[in-house]
């Protein structure tokens, strides 16, 4: 069994590969073309820790993958990342493991990073140039990285609970970023969510006409980071995966809070190509819960640039 | 990370380790103190393959288990062995994998293995000396290997659809077996079942007061070995997980088919201490369809032998 470690996959995993491969798995499956059966699910309540384990498979093709990814949020205290797991690929023609991906979620992230960047860039407007994030962690800082790999951002407002925290990613990102208040970072032309939250994180009434909004942090039912008056003010609602978004995304929580029917959501793979139109006043908004079947083109084509030793 | 190899897994699953770790995990899980969240799966049909991801914790346990199993079922025809797959160890402190099982199902095989002869030896009759066999693939193979370790067998039947390869299957079992018809192995003292048979192997009518008889085949709600006129006979009905065993075992299609109720069933944690008071008369039936729990108990207990380079 091939094991291969995180930086030959950091090595291999560049901006180009990630994108691609998101994107064309994305496409995929707004077109029913991948199987994503429902995540497994394990609580240790007195470590405080989890663990969800995700499989997909893009129709047809030779590899799927398993992805074990676990949580355990006291690990900082005592000197550990939060973060553990791995993914499996395994072959769609044999069932044999092809190698195991040990990359410490290096790739949940990356692929978290380009979806949300792909559909932020696709939603917005093209003269938006100012981004509110909402989060100081690292999916905030990926989101910033990626999403300025497809276009120029003039100013990047950062909102977290510790304003601290929201000072040190400010210096991650360079000078084109600052702390901002709540009320400020939501009246960017792009907000971008990626926190842990159980409450809405902005005030609705405060986006403007005009503005795209992309919700990354919910991944669970009782994770909610954007109002349900929010998709009730949005001209487009996209999602990466409808049932997931309905069980444990924001949209679910606003279908239930009764502000938006529950098709009124459209796949993110079909947004993608840049033909969406949109009036100059509509608001978007995208919800990702992360899709397995990512998960299984990235690790085999990832794998595949491993092998071959060569860039895509 | 680490990775075990199939040889070294095989060194230190030990059948007194494999037992003893059964039998507890099977007890603690009777008693509810273990995690098995649902299995998660997926189909290539194309390629006649599919794939199982078992999760399972003892609750408090240092480490819980996360096993990836592969079936595809047209890879014999290509010098391929049918099943693959491997079993990550996780820490239930940390979230860190502490290693890699490759055991290719060897633990699945033994644990499952094991679970049939623990209940098998239980539930039997102190006098009962003959072992019928439905099946001829490894599983018949390993249940009587097993079964032996426990109890004394003067005689094993074995039935299979492919007369020569119930032959194959007796010359490896050496001169305590016999190939024998449908109704000959029916009425043996003991009679267990390993087939993906999706209708009844057996005449219920044909067996005899005083037999029990053990399940282990039905893994999936199409499969089905065991008719359900027989669980109407039972006076004892075990199975190794309700909930599973209602979803996709024999007890199941009894109880859908309306002979028995959906709480006439006993977790086999609770009848393995050989207190059940039992008739000479009775019959008595297992559902076995393989706990999560199990996986992670084993995988671990092997890993720590592994370590510790010794017997446990």
């Amino acid at each position: 069994m091939i094991v291969v470690d995180r930086d030959a996959i950091a090595r291999a995993a560049t901006p180009a590969l990630v994108f691609a491969t998101v994107r064309a798995t994305l496409t995929a499956h707004a077109h029913g073309r991948t199987s994503v059966p429902p995540p497994l699910h394990l609580e240790f309540p007195d470590a405080g820790g989890d663990c969800h384990v995700k499989a997909g498979w893009v129709t047809g093709a030779d590899d799927f993958a398993v992805k074990i990814a676990t949580g355990f949020y006291g690990n900082p205290g005592r000197g550990l990342p939060t973060n553990h797991g791995l993914v499996a690929v395994v072959s769609a023609r044999t069932g044999a493991v092809r190698a195991v991906l040990d990359d410490g979620g290096l790739l949940t992230a990356w692929r978290t990073a380009a979806a949300g960047a792909l559909v932020t860039h696709a939603l917005a407007r093209p003269d938006a140039t100012t981004l509110g994030v909402f989060g100081t962690g690292e999916q905030a800082r990926l989101q910033v990285e990626w999403l300025t790999r497809l276009r120029p951002l003039r100013e990047v407002l950062v909102h977290g609970r510790d304003p601290r925290k929201a000072e040190a990613l400010c210096a991650v990102l360079g000078p084109v970023a600052r702390p901002a208040s709540a009320a400020e970072t939501t009246a960017a032309d792009l907000v971008v969510t990626t926190t842990p939250s159980t409450t809405p994180v902005l005030d609705a009434t405060l986006i403007r006409p005009g503005t795209h909004v992309t919700g990354i942090g919910a991944d669970m039912p009782h994770k909610n980071e954007l109002p349900a008056v929010l998709f009730a003010r949005a001209e487009t609602i996209a999602t990466d995966d409808h049932a997931q978004c309905l069980h444990h995304g924001d949209f679910g929580h606003a279908v239930r809070a009764g502000t938006v029917p529950d098709h009124a959501d459209t796949p993110i793979g079909l947004l993608l190509d840049g033909t969406l139109t949109r009036s100059e006043s509509a608001i978007t908004v995208a919800d990702l819960t992360g899709v397995g079947a990512l998960d299984a083109a990235l690790a085999s084509a990832v794998l595949d640039a491993v092998l071959t030793g060569g860039h895509p």
